[in-house]
């Protein structure tokens, strides 16, 4: 009898051995193999509609909520999505290859520093079956063997999926090991998973704050966390405040389940008793809660716990903080946010500057929605991931993110003296 | 009473709120501090022998070895060294505030990304108490604050350095806690340190195994893994055998006990006959295990055991295996190897290329020593380690691997739609 440990092992053995035929792949092969896989995708609309309307029925049955049954739900237009994108990889430029540096030591010593694959990737993600073309598309693309462990809410999409990808791979004449999903979805699978230091050069966790948690308390392989977006808008006294209004609604309402959308709104107290009302029509249908000084100004706005300030709503909501100065936002704003994407509105350049040089995060934006912030908008073609993290990769995480660096060093039989 | 965890979060606390006025400070603030405190170490010689001298005799009391005693122990070269060195610091390119990339989006958006300091930096390290103050002119010079943790063997002396460090800080007008130092030196302070999440932006351990176990076991910050080096010579069929025997000499006896020195020696079975009789001669002094075939070629050859080939002797030893073609080469370094440095030695291109695609590794070195992977041969002025992961910095780390990047984007009201 297996155990989950040693089945996870076992394939984490697989995808290992698979990783460095991946990496040898030229462009070219790694285009086509993506474009097969995208075909097949479509052609097996029937077969992956059928694994999911298991899940779906299973999940009904579970009593678990709307919004989640509504991620797991598969069309025949998500799938074909979903081929489109990985189409979309192939058209993307190769990372793999790319020279960083060169230079030459007196000694005569070359030094080369190349882009290379970084082996195999990990990704844990919740509900979105979609997650496994897209990880699976970018991780390839990079030159990478994916290694995916899904949610048991999508076991058997995830598994048609799956299937449907490595039959995609096989049609390529390439070893159908470059994507491997772990079927087994307990926790302790999970925990596992994460600790096949050795095998897994880079774990990207994709979910809530639980996971991130299991990973801080159990991984052992290197990992780069996509973690919460606690945005700001900061409205300073010198801002436009009908653009504010506008940069507001987009950053809150235009999709506020998503990690770049506004949790907090910062005014300065010199525009405050004039933004608020403007706040209070143009919010309509979001949930308002504030400092006593926001409180004062409109009875539309309750009063905000401090958690509030912490918290990432992830729905129509929004905290309101008054602060008297642009140093006490900065200050609000690094005590509060998650490092991932804040804003300032403002006309004053002065201020613009001290606010992106002080302010600690992945993206500082300047009179622009901080929904601009991810892998499509800033023109990198796709992403895997928003990094909230300093080390490896900051911010949105395309294909470069998903490659190392080597150096290679020429002699002619040198010696260190 | 406040407990050892207390005790380290209230030092975070402390170093955390002087990050910001470092990472403020211009380049040429940050290279007079640092020469200020340079002349302060050297013009604190005598105290600091003095708390150094209470270190190796409480040590010498307590029987420890007579190479970790040499590491401990300071003289008024060493401490001139130390000031010496940051004054090389000074010297260095101020890696904060370049501009990394720069775009502007079809919608007007523009995007610079730009290096920022990290934040604070972590350092949890072993016997030597020059790292007090090599470790805090780099994290310093990238514009972090230092957070370090010594070992209990150098506690008297590394307090002695930390006072000097700080007084010199203060007489350049700078908070003394942009380097705090753990006075604790017990094996749960060392786990508190490595849990600061949310304070220690980027933790180095510079020690052993089990340092590193340690960090993997316990730490939620994320680190870099300066990591052992079981380093690899392959002689081709096609090497210089001359050459061959010069590297090895140098790779394996010129500082056997340092990172970069070779531990292991592959042979193409065609040149093993005529190249083993020449490394038994040049390797006197030198124990060597081998496997079969090496045995039976020279009866210097001692057997190795299986684990010999992964282990990282740092010692006059070297284990040899004989392969019989250069794929079973890369096959046997990138299964025993630490992912450090690999140099190949021969004169065919195809092969040379081969093995610099095809070994996972921070640094594959063609035809010259391994001794060269590090940060000064590099060309980096200084370095604060080695990594040996693929996250981050991979291979010798230099300022800019203490700095992380941030994207500041500007627009005139964009929303998305």
């Amino acid at each position: 009898m297996t155990t989950v440990a040693t089945s996870v092992a076992d394939l984490a053995q697989k995808v290992k051995a698979a990783a460095p035929h991946v990496a040898a792949l030229s462009t070219g092969e790694k285009n086509q193999a993506l474009r097969l896989v995208a075909q097949e995708l479509v052609a097996a609309t029937e077969e992956i509609l059928l694994a999911n309307a298991e899940d779906i029925a299973r999940v009904e049955a579970e009593g678990v909520v709307a919004t989640v049954i509504d991620r797991l739900r598969l069309t025949p237009e998500k799938i074909a999505a979903m081929a489109q994108g990985l189409e979309q990889v192939a058209d993307l430029a190769d990372p793999v290859g790319e020279i960083t540096a060169q230079w030459t030591r007196p000694n005569g010593l070359s030094f080369t520093k190349i882009r290379v694959p970084l082996g195999v990737v990990g990704v844990i993600y919740e509900n979105r079956p979609n997650v496994t073309s897209d990880a699976f598309g970018l991780c390839f693309k990079a030159g990478n063997a994916a290694f995916l462990r899904g949610s048991s809410g999508a076991f058997a999409s995830n598994m048609a999926l799956a299937k449907v990808i490595r039959r995609g791979l096989q049609q390529a004449g390439i070893t159908p090991d470059a994507m491997v999903l772990v079927e087994e979805t307990s926790r302790e699978a999970a925990v596992t998973f994460m600790q096949q230091r050795g095998t897994i050069d880079c774990l990207i966790p994709r979910g809530g704050p639980s996971l991130i948690q299991s990973i801080l308390d159990h991984a052992t392989v290197p990992y780069v966390i996509d973690g919460d977006g606690n945005c700001h808008i900061y409205v300073d006294q010198d801002a436009d405040l009908a653009m504010a209004t506008k940069i507001l609604v987009n950053a809150k309402m235009q999709r506020p389940s998503v990690c770049n959308a506004a949790e907090s709104l910062v005014v300065h107290q010199k525009v405050a008793e004039q933004f608020l009302p403007l706040v209070v029509d143009a919010l309509n249908g979001v949930t308002l809660v504030g400092d006593a000084a926001a409180q004062r100004i409109s009875p539309s706005i309750g009063p905000a716990a401090e958690e509030d300030f912490g918290k990432e709503f992830l729905d129509l909501k929004i905290s309101i903080k008054i602060v008297d100065e642009l140093s006490a936002a900065i200050a609000h704003i690094n005590t509060y946010g998650t490092g991932h994407s804040e804003a300032i509105i403002t006309a004053d350049q002065t201020a613009a500057d001290r606010f992106t040089q002080e302010i600690d995060a992945a993206a500082v934006v300047v009179n622009a929605s901080t929904r601009f912030v991810d892998g499509e908008e800033f023109g990198f073609g796709a992403e895997i991931g928003i990094s909230t993290q300093k080390l490896h990769a900051r911010g949105p995480m395309g294909l470069p993110q998903l490659t190392t660096e080597k150096y290679i060093i020429h002699g002619t039989g040198q010696t260190r003296s």
